[in-house]
């Protein structure tokens, strides 16, 4: 399998051990994340060839995120510098009825200040079969609106894999663009489709419902307004309460329609990044399994994220395949 | 809305984390508590104007204390200083089945020693709209009694609301007074009663059950009793093990009989000062909306405070109206 | 009540905090275990006289774990010093369907290369009036399995009870002997078996299922063939996953069948030392209480484990018998 | 004493513990600081009534650093919100040969975008006596200048006293106004001058050297100049190394030539603020005593900071007098 | 070499990291003490058969303080349980010209209501070759003087040796004692004499100076005065400030004056205990070397006290002999 | 510049945070380190190529420490798996007068059971261009050993340099090899002998004293006596103390003799690996720079070295210089 190449932002997370809020302890923890880079890292725990390209800072900041990221294995050599600082965003874990909180110092961020000159995306792409972006990167900038389609373009007219995860953010795209047209550009050059109804309304307009015959009929209108899109992956959480979910998964790939059974979180540890944990699963899957097979990994590998820490999923190929062998009672591993 | 005021003992609680016994680590965190500072600390978080009462140690853990009651905004103008040791509580968290287990060294604290002649009422209450105390406050010695009983004279003189949770903790009451007789002569300055038919039966001798029915009965013979109270106040706590409760509350005002659905804490991270959640909320909201707006929003504070550590309730009245429009699911807030 | 006597390895238990991955944090905790140990300090917390019998390394982690042990007032005067280093085993502690992770450094360590030459059983056992072993300690080496033997024998000599938990761990057992041909051995020196079907089929080379049938059946023949062993003691763990388990026990008497009901572990603290916590109620339950009231008291004991972090059970008489006594509401005590 | 007013920005400051890097450890610890701030709550710490004026984000990263200022019993209800974030800065604290190294994130600060309409003076200044400001600020935008400006304006216009303490930081100064032009503009409104010969060369354009001789020449030209300032106090630090430094202060008010002794600093816990804690005990000091117990008063409480973590000077007035009573052999006190 | 024998308060010591004060952070460490108990466990580090004799709290706090005493192999069979709490000290540590400050909350605590009838002390003192009580004990109770007095006096009719350390504090004796009266009726048990110029002054009225011809004035008028009292050793400390002291000794026998030389404390961890750390030295040496080898024990004990945190020595004999034969470069030991 | 290989263990170092003991806390903190490692890693972050080459357990703690490894952009394709644990060494950090102190778990370790068909040399050298080693692997097993020279011999084929440090540490050596037949066999295939008096009398079995006379004859028999050694490197510490250290080094390349002056480091952090940081600098030096300020580098790398907690340098080629430039201050770098 050839490297499979992530862009976007390099974010601080910053927040206090378990369910304390700021004001409760001077004491904090900090990792490091990013939509993409946790799809990209999840893939290189997965043993995947991966390449995230990103903009930090140039300071004692910046060299511990690439410190951090290179700790998984993964290609750094198209990260570029930059004297502006990295972003960075505070996290208040919640519990129960209580939501975690999240608060962005980003917008004038290392990467927020990318443009297409930055990145020599021949060089960067050069061992590149696959190819993963999000919302949120063209939600930053126009720079980063253009330097990731650049990118995508040139991933395409290699005939790469393109995966989209375009999740829309209202608290995103201050800079001007319209997010639909902006999206509705970026995936016209990609392949698979993570995302549910509410990701397609967005995009086309529409008003589906969220039961799965809407979510085919949706999918069938996705394809035909984009027609390299072949397949479309809907993760879907049930949510009790902040510390009990649920998640499961459904597809259409143009001929099947598929969907696996809930597998229960009953004590979260941490949600950031499952959405991730799930894109990775299902960009590492789609490569070695059939597409059912695939989702099904994506799952188990987006459920085994709610119990790390942190933004990325830890978890290895062997881990993920247990779970879905059934072995779901935690019994102690020696 | 004028200021609230609030009278009692400040004590240093001292736990090791998470579930931990002291003997399993010598590293341990501080909070500030105390049951009517509790109530304060919770009222100024939702925007009151707060006054606390009580003395603190003469030393750099009574300034450790002042500055902790100072950080949510509240007035310590009448705080005194006392050559004797704040009081501590040793708190030892359990889980599941494992209940939390509390020691005291506050019976020669700073508190504990208070008379009248050390506080200036008429100062201490001249903005003053509200009065809440507790059962505890008369349970710690003769002068406690005798302070927090001035206090209330003038309170009502001054037409002062005055809420009463007269909880009744056989563990204190060591100096001498009759419980009953001492909760009996403070209650006849108050207006508002929380506690439920224990206390009721407690201080009336009576038997009444626990169905709503009872409830009613006891409320009315209560207010028979005592004229000047005007509504009650119940908080049930259903309890499937330290880890798992559930919360609900009923009323009566004199006319009304209404209750809450149950709020499911699926995950309990500190039932410390709950109450005092719920007694802050009904103060607050008391003073915002209807008896029975204010009954839900109590509860859904109550509610909240099991997902906070320490003592006291850190949520907002935006957080807390959130839960009653029905945000329970934990959904990220960017 | 006799002395109670331990024989087996002391191990240091070294895991990041909560759920954390070593590669997550570098700042880690550590408490000492090994089965065998963790059921004397156990009944030792129970009030019991219990000498451990063990190697520990002539350095500052042995002293360590020599001060850890005297701690809880056991009896460490046959312990013994060697050249060799402590064994470690390094723990993840998993959550929900990740289970936990262990990874043992205990091959040459301290313990390994006992003798029987090292212990001078009659003088370890003088005061004895019990002696319990597993069968972790066999399935270290030669030198384990002989020094063991040596002590049994001796044990019964002397006409002390001897409880017997002959766990089978595939992963150990490398030095060359046959683990069943091993255990039948030490079997012949035990009054009580601690275990449930699969112990006893590994022994017997039987089949038999899990049912309540069956194990009457299995302990009848394993009576038979062990004519010394007059009870079997099973307890059951039903695992919803890594942090929702339930708890139940039966037993066999050569008379009775008994059986308990099931204890929720709702939110699992630690499941580490739980089979050990249960042992340990076991043999204080039995000199203390009839049989069936003895399986109840391991079971509750069993539970509480759960609750706190480390090998050991910290639980008291006083807490367990709360338990029984229905208190699991998790009611703060004050 | 009047009002004491600062007016700067509030920054977050993150660092990991003892002398370790971000790259070794996700532990950090957080304080707040910025150099007008850390004056204010020094001088709040001696007993005095202080307003700090500033802008911080609406979030809870604001809120915390809100509670942060109130526990010093400080006034903030001159304190504006923004949508912006907080500025941070990261700090890595060296040893010995190592020097400590500062990384900011304030560039796009909720301070940075300040402007005059933001601060109502008149009420901010309403019971002032003593304005204090720094280099700091007018190097951060034409916004904090033209907001300082105009403060320092009003406060003249009162008859207030004004300490400036004009370092200037070449890595600031971003925005386009000649600094020199700028700090002589701000001189003009003051009249304690808090620097020494650098300071001077850099506003007069001189070139005078560290001697005494060159200092009270340089101070006699300054106030030449400046005709508003009355007093020139030096703080005199001597670096043997990171964790080794001297202080000593010098000053000329016009008539007098003063110094006082080297205090030894022989194990420097934190420089942060330490200049801070020099202005803040110069100006609390000048409004108690004469200039040279002001001096004297202003280098003890600059030595005793050298000994506190974080920004800002912890030590009361009896603590810095008894320093200067000769008490610095860190006898015990009970 | 018999059973040493220590009476007096456990006290627990609650204390921010490094040199933070309580304001700056609610995580702080715990350790146990108490003058004569820390004399206790150092000489049992030394191989000592030691028993403490005291009275704790019946609580989990007076569990974890057993727990504490005992893993150093201490004989705690004649500590006694109490319904008050355990006595704390809160401690903050200061650094350089910054003292370190205490304050204590003890004055009602479990040990301050002792009474004779509460210690057998025939039993106490069944092994019992040596006693050693100090100054503090008699300060804090008349039940605690009356229970020392009963102790030495049955010490003194078995033959025991009694080591005295006097200390005189003047923030304690509140019951009404005469502290000189007091002292004096208690040294007339005593055999060795550990304690300078000021502690003689203090018990004979004297006003001798500190050159060591006073020194041997001082001992030989107590000696005339106590005549049981043999030898006189005094522990002298120099401090540059609270990080930089210097130890050194001197002692007079009734024949000869010997004095060491300086140990040069350039970085101090904790001084707290560095007494007690003397005295334990000397008791163990007195017993092992003559009396000049003892003193010079005692000197290297003393010092390498100040390298461990919390109240306790916790060095072993091998350990300080290594310094005596000269190593104190700090070379690695593997 | 090539690749820099290193050959050695890789050792997770566990201590206690600052100068506890492990019987003090059950928090301790890990790094990974190794003679060998800790030069790579320093040249890693010097800019350097380097290629590791080590043994580590194929479990997460092999995991964890190849992620280490990584971070600092190591190559660590030639790092094998074995199913046996990794090396651990304790450390109790002392300070003053009290020595640190380690404990090791490595002598059936992962790396101590290597032979020479592990390692493909061929390809582990494909681009070096240095080779390092030191006496600690051959001292560890025969096959280590073994391992060793065959690398060095394949590394002198190929024309690359090699640099020794053939220290001699008595407490290993237990596999029956003669040390100094052994270290003779190796520096044979060496060019760069990084090692004082000691050393080098050591191998030769000479009797050279310390001082500079000396150092130059027994540098001269040592290249008379090995013709390959080119130069010789001494590096030499002065310690006051634990605490306090001086550092200087001299050299003698056939040529000349020089030396550099003293580096005070006055307050020591972590003095674990400041040879490897000199070896480091070094070998770094001595590729961009003449012999003189090859050694002027290793020397503040050295030193610099003793301000990191943990085994490696962190400091970059940067900051190393900016000490030789003089800034030796501790002043604030922003």
């Amino acid at each position: 399998m050839g490297q499979i190449v992530t862009f976007g932002e390099v974010l601080m997370r910053i927040s206090p051990r378990g369910n304390k809020k700021f004001i409760q302890s001077n004491i904090v923890e900090f990792y490091f994340g990013g939509t993409e880079l946790n799809v990209g890292i999840s893939i290189s725990n997965f043993g995947g060839d991966v390449k995230h390209i990103s903009v930090v800072s140039e300071d004692f900041i910046g060299e511990t995120a690439l410190a951090y990221i290179r700790q998984f294995g993964m290609d750094t050599s198209s990260i570029v510098l930059s004297k502006r600082p990295l972003g960075v965003y505070f996290l208040e874990v919640g519990a129960v009825i209580r939501p975690s909180m999240i608060s962005y110092n980003r917008s004038h961020s290392a990467f927020s200040e990318i443009v297409p000159a930055k990145v020599n995306w021949e060089k960067a792409l050069k061992k590149g079969e696959w190819m993963h972006w999000t919302g949120i990167t063209p939600a930053l900038s126009q720079g980063a609106f253009d330097t990731l389609k650049e990118g995508l373009k040139l991933a395409r007219e290699k005939g790469m894999a393109v995966s989209a995860d375009p999740t829309y953010r209202s608290d995103l795209w201050k800079y001007g663009q319209d997010p639909k047209a902006a999206l509705t550009e970026l995936l016209h050059y990609s392949t698979i489709f993570i995302g549910g109804v509410n990701e397609i309304n967005e995009v086309l307009g529409t008003e589906f419902g969220y039961g799965n015959d809407d979510f085919i009929k949706a999918s069938k209108q996705l394809m035909d307004t984009f027609p390299t899109i072949e397949k479309v992956f809907d993760k879907i959480r049930t949510s009790l309460n902040s510390s009990w979910h649920k998640i499961r998964a459904r597809m259409w790939n143009g001929v099947d329609f598929r969907e696996t059974k809930d597998l229960d979180i009953t004590h979260v540890v941490d949600r950031i990044g499952t959405g991730d944990a799930f894109a990775a699963g299902l960009i590492y899957g789609l490569q070695q399994y059939d597409d059912y097979k695939a989702m099904e990994f994506a799952s188990a590998a987006c459920a085994l994220k709610h119990t790390y820490e942190g933004d990325v999923n830890l978890a290895t190929v062997k881990e993920v395949n247990s779970i879905l062998a059934g072995n779901i009672t935690g019994r102690l591993v020696r």
